[in-house]
């Protein structure tokens, strides 16, 4: 027995230890954490059987207290008391998505990024909606077409009319797009008729993915009204296979940017849940995007209030994701049709001038954030590349 | 051992055997069959432990050739060989959700409803949006809120912007409403990338239920745009606890009532899955509707290969319901909001002016279909009452 060898300045230090479920070559799946380039076996750990489950609800329905505990137990153990059996090189295992998704929302919290849509959605109107500054706008996703990272995604068919068309058409989508986004993960749910109060957040919240919400333009234009976004997100939602626990945020937290008009009182925040998360969005290997979390216009913890607001009860495994983060500036869109203007813009990609997503194309979003060690917490990464529609 | 005695002309004979989860006295919950006023118990009566669970996951996922061989079974046991202990009365026993819900998704299909809530909510626009027709618009709703008939409803509290205010207020919504629906449930899932063709739709779905889709219209108008409804909807939807199954329903099946201009081919049905299910509505016991399901403009199997078009699974427990059923006549409207105009044109509830629901009223909504025995067979009822919304 010793303790884990952690390179200095790794994203994975002792101040991040991000929840997983893994499964190491030829063995069942179990929850882990990781450490370096290191995942712990937290069954073999701590003995405690919650750990030895494919998901890591039965740990998170545990509920805050046992969330605390096990990240000291782990930080004690991994500086001097690790057993051999309970390490695995990263390289070695294989990880899974992280948690059964119960239900899922997506919100659609960034200003900039709302007002960009808006834009191109509806040109000429107003951008915003009149409701946009008083609730975070959301809709439920579908929870069964979450995918962990390195998740292949089919391009999507589907119904689109172009303009200028006199009928629509069923095809393979043109403008397959991503959504850079921030997911948060439900511990403890709530019952029937009783909200999650903004202060109540951390205590229901375990930690946050990295989403990218594969998004397909052309259906969602002509689906969209009035029900709003369906076939056009359903197909596929990525997540990063790595949560970074809440306890492991306290560094990154800011205030918000600013709320103006004031939210009604459900949606106050005395400390803000703005959060200094930076995303690097990579599409074939090159840098394109870098949207920063900390411009998003309402926090998770308003989110969640909304959410439950109305009495609807949250459960272990609910997730519910930012909306794309996008910052001011051109190169912080956490959207191709927001970065390349509706495709009238392109964008230069390993030399060639791209809009929307080709089949064989590459996306990699990542994270990091400042950690309590004074460097950064990484969040590791969302993957997926495209392969090419069915034929029918 | 004995046949069981089942009353001439009861809704729940030999031709329906609807799947219903129930506990008797002191038990643990486990699946069952109705018929007549008995349940029977099927671990017991088959000595299959599939159906000793609190839902009936388990055994829809056993897949058709299974649904069918159990029909078959206890069609003839019975008739016959019954043992007590495999039989209880239907008023000595609980009943529970069926099943699991997975995704839940809500679809838009009677154009009576549509064009109703068009008129009303964008009053001088065009009712029905151009996608209308070409699409069975959809959206998904929260799983998690998913309740059985007889589980009170808490008034929802919400963002509403009346007309004329200067911003919006929070509080109880002021506009609490119905949607008698129909609901269907998948049995065997697909999987991701694979669409659910039209004609392969008695294959993954397993059968039907009442739905009441509950709606605070208030929070509804001022949330929906532009990604749809979400708190106005997301507080509670109920389900009759009787599963009826499509193979119970052949008797029922009608041509839909004419699709102009003709469905792209993804959706062409050879022999349509139009349903003569007939529902009625009851509120405070008087009857105010009676909401035709055979005036549907798009079928639940149009509706399974449009929402599996993009390549998105389904997953077993899987729930889509219809939208509200509405017919041409005003007492064939299956949403008050609808019935009084936008609550303009009361109705009369047992003596008294009524347009939305208030605290204390009941709401049940049966339904019942042409049996393959010549009568009727009966959905049973979905009912719920409004309790009145916590203080905060």
């Amino acid at each position: 027995m010793t303790g884990l060898d952690v390179a200095p300045g790794s994203p994975f230090g002792l101040d991040n230890l991000p929840f997983g479920v893994f499964s190491p070559a030829g063995g069942a799946p179990r929850v882990g954490i990781r450490v370096g380039d290191h995942v712990l076996d937290l069954a073999v750990l701590l003995g405690d059987p919650t750990f030895a489950a494919p998901a890591l609800n039965p740990f998170l329905a545990r509920g805050r207290g046992r969330w605390v505990e096990v990240r000291e137990e782990v930080t004690a153990r991994a500086t001097e008391d690790v057993p051999d059996g309970a390490v695995h090189a990263v390289g070695d295992v294989t990880l899974h998505l992280p948690f059964e998704v119960a239900d899922y929302v997506d919100f659609y919290a960034s200003e900039h990024h709302a007002t960009n849509l808006g834009r191109l959605f509806r040109p000429g109107a107003e951008p915003l909606m009149p409701n946009w500054k008083h609730l975070p706008v959301g809709y439920h996703g579908r929870a069964g077409t979450v995918v962990v990272s390195g998740t292949d995604v089919v391009r999507p068919c589907g119904q689109r009319m172009a303009p200028g068309d006199a009928a629509p058409t069923f095809g393979p989508s043109a403008r397959l797009d991503i959504e850079a986004e921030l997911g948060f993960v439900v511990g403890t749910g709530s019952p029937p008729g009783t909200p999650i109060a903004v202060e109540k957040f951390a205590e229901h919240v375990f930690g946050t993915v990295l989403v990218n919400d594969w998004s397909a333009r052309d259906l969602q234009a002509w689906e969209y009204v009035p029900l709003g976004p369906h076939l056009g997100k359903s197909f596929a939602t990525s997540v990063s296979p790595w949560v970074v626990p809440l306890l492991a945020l306290e560094a990154a937290r800011v205030p918000l940017p600013g709320q103006e008009p004031p939210p009604l009182p459900y949606l106050h925040e005395t400390r803000s849940w703005g959060l200094d998360v930076e995303l690097v969005v990579e599409w074939n290997g090159e840098e394109v995007s870098r949207p920063p979390y900390r411009e998003m216009y309402w926090s998770p913890a308003q989110m969640l209030a909304h959410l439950t607001s109305n009495g609807a009860c949250a459960r272990t495994g609910d997730l519910f994701a930012s909306g794309t983060v996008s910052g001011p500036g051109k190169h912080q869109r956490g959207a191709f049709i927001e970065l390349t203007w509706g495709g009238r813009e392109p964008v230069t990609v390993q030399g060639e001038e791209r809009t929307f997503l080709q089949d064989g194309d590459t996306v990699v979003i990542s994270g990091s954030a400042p950690g309590a060690a004074g460097g950064r917490i990484g969040f590791g990464q969302v993957e997926g590349s495209i392969r090419a529609a069915r034929p029918r």
